[in-house]
């Protein structure tokens, strides 16, 4: 994994337009950026932001070393050697403001807000993004599955499938944000404690005679925990069978097995009769865990057709969300002369029409239910008003007031100055926040197909000032 | 980027079975596993096998370091302390072939062939599998982008969109080896010596109250190699004009702008207008770089238009590619009592059974036209025939004859105990070696849509062994 993330993993833009803001003498210009995202993926009525532990490791230890510069210094671009003393002695004294990791977010919320030099918003963009883009949908994804596996653990089994060593490790921890009770990967327990478990593969039934002595084998090993994979032959007339077998064998030693494991086949069909055959054997603690391209989808249609499965392991589905969230970083602020502006990017599309502003977001609960009633995206410099009127941004008819409400502020002070200000919580603190703020939204909002849409408003003055700027400069170009 | 890659980067049951040989005195018994895939991605009619060099470096450097090993005695299976003994002296001493990296490659082929004793065949399983089936489908998408791209240069500018820091560096190295010829990913220029180009980001433009200003400060800290954003407020009635205006004031000081890039509307509609805009004020030379969700599909849909796109900036669609490929990894043969036999994996899903032994592919070309006319696999102890009849594994009465041919081996060896016996070639010598190889499929088989499906065939004595192993593992069952 790259515990170290190379200050030249960057767009090479990224260095090019710092090096001419330095040689037009700007290099202390000072501008905000947003990172968000436009559209959940998946259909999803809500995201999970996740990955802000590793951007702050990431900003903590950008470093230009020797040998970066050395490379630096032998560039078609030929930078001055005062520009790469910048490099040399930079480091990150920005301010960074951000979700918390788990949060429960939604479009044109800011995930992070990046306030420093034009050289600091543009070194950290490519990397900011290419964490987000891969935690955030990882985590929504898992969720979504979570939503529908419910109390049955959900084992992320992703490895082999996934794009390269980083995008595996950390969709582990992501997965586990968001729900998920374990990893197959060892990595991840070690580095992040991640319980990583194991089962069985067709390898270990394929290097044995036959399959009963490759169980036989197995559970001498492992008294407690084995895992029998019986679809190597036959599912119904080899594998649960020998399984059986093994089992009533332990029983005889006062051993327990675990459960089997079923990796191909109708999983509906083949859970039903195999859990069936483990009862009539009195087998009824051995649990049963399916594999085999799950998603939320499969494991929601499974469980209407009745399958009878414990522990859902989840590969491929995992690993195949790349690209999906398609988070961006856009300027939102710049100063002038020591004052702060709003910047707006207006395009054709209007979704890709930016908020401008230094933004703040309010999620607001019902103080009665303890339910989210709805997001307000505000200036940092406006008062939240007692009495809320939330409408949609562009069908600015919809529109629902909201009073008696508590306020939570969504993003939190993570960097002033270059210092952190933000104490990272532990793992499963992460998770069970994810898991509380999950918790007060409607099922409305969380369910799989067709979720209503959650009201996320701007404020009436960040809606005037934004229509205004967009109306100005649509009048240049008449 | 992972330089060294975690001996714990394994799915956990990766280490329980190699655990349970060693319980049952086993740990010697010597396997093969093929590393193959079962489908084309994205319905081409080919795909690029990548990653080799990761994989060599992964292998060469596999060590379980004094915190593995420390981290390893807690877990809940409680390994004894003679097999950790085991694992601290662990070096790979297996043999592997593979596929020359840039390699055009079909389902199932073996990519890599692992001979080893039954931990290190274990030991490397998903990591291997973690690199190919990221660094295969995206040699594979860049190639068909290059298919349409013709000799127009190709950027990857992904970054951003990446599943995390590993995907990003990678892919620019696969893109590369598939005929791309530059990236954004400067780290990957440091790294790999992939040319990392710069353009303009529109936080540029944003930071300055114009966009004439802005372009003038950008061209006077690049007087050569400027490529102007052109979209931020109006292509047609700002951007290019502005863009014309400054490079007119270039050729007064005798430099020249290199380009503009169009990020955003109608690439075909603003190209064609952009290009004769430039022409009329004399700029032909002024190249236009195109970005925006660009794949092959969309580039050739843009050339069909008479887009006048000179360079072509691919970025969130080869971020996408994540999971498909699926590629596997199975046991083809075990040894017993010092004899190889080979092994089958039968399943009901007809293309998830095995092709078993030791096996070897034979590519042959026409003598006459220097041209593929199909692969030929056969059991590494056969002899290649004069005349050989390729037949399609199912429908097996579709049969060509094909004698004058000149015959390639495909696999090359690599370890041989795990001595490295291949020496890796450079970068470029990949990247041509690709090109070569691709240019010798005839147009069918590399068309974008619905390509006819090249002739890859078993010999004839291993599809009857093939038949006779299934026929009999399906009688024990009957």
């Amino acid at each position: 994994m790259t515990e170290r993330i190379s200050a030249l993993h960057i767009d090479q833009y990224d260095l090019n337009m710092p090096y001419a803001w330095w040689k037009a003498g700007l290099a202390d210009r000072r501008v905000q950026f947003d990172v968000y995202f436009r559209k959940h993926p998946f259909g999803s009525g809500f995201t999970v932001f996740a990955g802000l532990e590793r951007i702050v490791h990431y900003l903590e230890n950008l470093r230009f070393t020797e040998e970066d510069i050395a490379y630096l210094r032998n560039r078609p671009e030929r930078y001055d050697e005062g520009f790469l003393d910048v490099l040399r002695g930079f480091r990150f004294r920005g301010n960074v403001d951000a979700m918390r990791e788990g949060e429960i977010v939604f479009p044109e919320e800011p995930l992070l807000k990046i306030e420093g030099t034009v050289l600091e918003a543009a070194l950290v963009e490519a990397a900011v993004l290419n964490i987000v883009n891969w935690h955030a949908p990882v985590a929504t994804k898992a969720a979504r599955m979570k939503e529908v596996a419910g109390d049955e653990p959900l084992i992320e089994m992703a490895t082999r499938r996934m794009p390269e060593v980083d995008a595996a490790v950390w969709a582990a921890r992501a997965a586990y944000i968001a729900g998920f009770d374990a990893t197959s990967n060892t990595y991840a327990d070690m580095r992040f404690g991640i319980p990583a478990k194991g089962t069985m593969g067709h390898m270990w039934i394929q290097s044995f005679d036959s399959e009963l002595e490759a169980f036989r084998r197995f559970v001498e090993a492992f008294p407690e925990g084995a895992v029998l994979l019986v679809d190597t032959y036959d599912t119904l007339r080899s594998g649960v069978p020998n399984a059986i077998t093994v089992a009533k064998e332990m029983e005889a030693r006062g051993q327990r097995l675990l459960g089997i494991r079923l990796d191909s086949g109708d999983i509906a069909y083949l859970s039903i009769q195999a859990r069936r055959m483990l009862d009539e054997a009195g087998l009824d603690y051995v649990k049963i865990f399916a594999t085999n391209n799950l998603d939320e989808d499969v494991i929601a249609s499974l469980k209407e057709q009745g399958a009878k499965v414990d522990v859902w392991g989840v590969g491929t589905m995992l690993a195949a969300v790349g690209a999906s969230l398609g988070a961006v970083y856009k300027m939102k602020a710049r100063w002038v002369n020591g004052r702060m502006q709003p910047v707006i990017k207006v395009s054709d599309n209007f979704e890709k029409t930016t908020v401008p502003g230094d933004l703040v977001v309010y999620r607001l609960y019902d103080r009665a239910t303890g339910m989210a009633r709805g997001d307000y995206i505000a200036l940092a410099a406006e008062e939240l008003p007692d009495e809320v009127e939330l409408f949609h941004p562009v069908y600015t008819h919809k529109r629902k007031r909201v009073t008696g409400y508590e306020a939570q502020a969504l993003l939190v002070p993570v960097f002033r100055d270059g210092e952190r200000v933000y104490e990272l919580p532990s793992l499963d603190a992460i998770r069970q926040y994810h898991r509380r703020q999950l918790s007060r939204f409607w099922p409305e909002y969380r369910r799989r197909l067709n979720p209503e849409e959650y009201p996320v408003s701007l404020s009436e003055r960040l809606w005037t000032m934004r229509e205004r700027m967009i109306a100005e400069q649509r009048a240049k170009f008449a």
